[in-house]
């Protein structure tokens, strides 16, 4: 195999699900220079300091950055500790919360965790931006400031759109992206990834680095993956997310909910699948020939299997048929504890039970379900306002695929 | 004298000639707390660290931080230094230039050696703001940027006009306003001067100081002086000044060549002629009861007489009115001198010879005036293009106001 073959493989491995690749001739030639020359391409993402819970959403393109490690280049983890010590310099002195050095390396910590189990820690460097722009002198950002104009910062859709509705920008989040961009100078970053909503970033990065000498980095931008809810961008606070840590039939059932229209995104964004076998399903579900819920079975299985393991995803398969099918109690139903000190002669009010399950985003979402006929307590199906008795080892089920086992404590 | 009489006493004369005071209660309150803490106000103005030759249009502000001076306050001379250190980073690497730090110091000396001719030493401090901006770490810019917006910047018409006009602002540039604000902080001014180009930068300090928790400060701008031209802001680049340093015949005769319309203007600003003489005087002047010519001589005198005393205004006054009545060469001509080996034959092209008074600003210019006949060698006009035969003592007359006596060398 000589080296073009190489590069052209490698090349529609890591095309895979990208939204833009700015630009592919770069992305070829430094390929190929890594197999002439054996230098590895530093591939960095930059991440929030604040410590989230790794969900599928993050996974776009953290496992983008593994396909880079398996092909043989190192990854960087950049942290972004800077910003995040300072915190929002715009709130009010009592609200603007600073991490502190050892929180930022405790969050660190949690994040390597987690991350770990998508990218190879052999190939991983886990870096903090404030070691460098902590470091900068004033004349040195305004050296940085100087390569770019106001009009270009404008270019940017959020900026140019909140100056037009008379929405304030501070000046600071015109320095925000300069000094993202100065981050990729300092790791003299080779190929850099994000969301789509961090192109225009990204593209500083590569002109900073064409302003510092040095070789552009290629950007790749991966699409925003919806949530469960199929609208808004998988987040956690939107109650959406699927969660890489949950237990396997919670993930199992998370995957089941989402609409049918995602599944194909799922499929290529989310699993190694080849691409072959997802267009065929596609064609099959198209045509009819393969039901929605046979085929979002495959990418549950799938990705628990990922996660979790064969065998836990063959169980929550099972389970799942089983709810699904006979409605009882699968074996894995969470634990649902409530005080005894709470019943009122041994009986709560059915909507503060759908309140503790946390299933609901409110109060009305918890009575539609209850109203429409999907709440049941041991089989027997609860649609009116009312007390309930419970007792320990009730069971109850809320819609298809939650089910809670009831412990009195 | 009760504080009240003095405060208003002090308010009337700091408000001569000033085109605006942001605002005068808080002047009031700062100079009542003064007479009654005996706390000096701080006045601090900004100045560039090229070193420039002083000229009659940066005597405005001079003058007005010399009265602050004069009513027991503290004026701060801040030198510029740190942006004057970077230069413009825009310009291309090979033509940035940046002042050495001993450069920067040689040029201080220089400018005190000349503003000291209008400030008062003793209640002067000279500071570099240098000190304080190049140890500015780039958490502090951003807590600095961040109070203010993107709007807020483009309220300066310049850059509003270039923005709308599609020319290119450095973002460094929104960070100048910023840094010429923080000095007042660091300062804390009490008050700041400027010219009215200047009031955008100035109110920029006024708020940062109230974000620091400081009291404002009061901003004074001051009106631009028009040059000979009695068009154009006085500058040495447009060749439109009047130097401090000038000999007293060339300064009494630059001032004589103002249009009539700016005396007024001249006499409020740059002297202390009392302002109900300058009114009686303007209105004799408009029901022509007093000649422009008289009017005028009365500035020039005032004003060589400021810069070089009694009897040298005088002698300048009476060589202009001789020169001016006789067209002799007055006393006080200027040396020119040329050097034997530039002749041919004894002989120097006359274009030649206009170009070495430095008189004129381009060559064109000083064809005009020769063929308009301006030009005199020894009494006799020279209006043609022709080598003229020099000797050593000869006079030189070029238009009314100039005299050089050629010395050979």
């Amino acid at each position: 195999m000589n080296f073009d073959t190489q590069v052209e493989r490698d090349l529609a491995l890591l095309a895979r699900g990208t939204e833009e690749i700015i630009d592919p001739a770069d992305l070829r030639k430094k390929l190929l220079r890594f197999y002439e020359t054996g230098r590895r391409l530093v591939v960095k993402e930059g991440f929030d300091p604040s410590a989230p819970d790794i969900h599928l959403g993050h996974t776009v393109t953290l496992r983008k950055l593994r396909q880079f490690q398996d092909l043989g280049h190192e990854v960087v983890f950049l942290i972004g500790d800077f910003t995040g010590r300072i915190g929002d310099p715009t709130g009010k002195k009592e609200t603007r919360r600073q991490l502190t050095e050892e929180e930022v390396r405790a969050n660190a910590a949690t994040y390597a965790e987690q991350v770990f189990k998508i990218l190879d820690p052999a190939k991983t460097r886990v870096a903090f931006n404030s070691s460098w722009l902590g470091r900068l002198t004033l004349e040195e950002v305004i050296g940085i400031a100087a390569k770019f104009t106001v009009a270009r910062m404008l270019e940017r859709e959020d900026f140019a759109k909140r100056l037009r509705d008379g929405k304030p920008i501070g000046l600071h989040e015109f320095l925000y992206p300069l000094l993202q961009g100065y981050d990729s100078v300092a790791l003299q970053a080779d190929v850099e990834l994000g969301g789509t909503d961090q192109r225009f970033n990204l593209l500083v990065g590569r002109d900073l680095q064409r302003e510092f000498g040095q070789e552009p980095q290629v950007i790749i931008t991966m699409p925003l993956l919806e949530g469960t809810d199929g609208v808004e961008k998988m987040s956690k606070s939107l109650g959406n997310y699927i969660g890489i840590n949950e237990p396997p039939f919670a993930m199992f059932g998370k995957v089941m909910s989402i609409p049918d229209t995602l599944i194909e995104k799922y499929f290529v964004l989310l699993t190694d699948v080849p691409l072959e076998e997802i267009q065929r399903k596609k064609e099959a579900y198209e045509r009819g020939a393969l039901h929605p819920k046979l085929w979002k079975e495959e990418l549950a299985f799938e990705l628990v299997r990922m996660y979790h393991g064969e065998s836990a995803a063959r169980k929550a398969l099972e389970d799942f048929e089983r709810a699904f099918a006979q409605g009882v109690c699968p074996e894995s139903a969470q634990e649902l504890c409530i005080a005894r000190q709470e019943l009122s002669e041994g009986k709560l009010w059915i909507m503060k039970l759908l309140e503790r399950t946390g299933v609901f985003q409110s109060k009305s979402e918890a009575r539609r379900c209850l109203e429409q006929g999907g709440v049941y307590l041991n089989g027997e199906r609860i649609n009116v306002h009312q007390d309930v008795v419970l007792q320990d080892g009730d069971v109850l089920r809320v819609g298809k695929k939650f089910f809670f086992r009831i412990r009195l404590v």
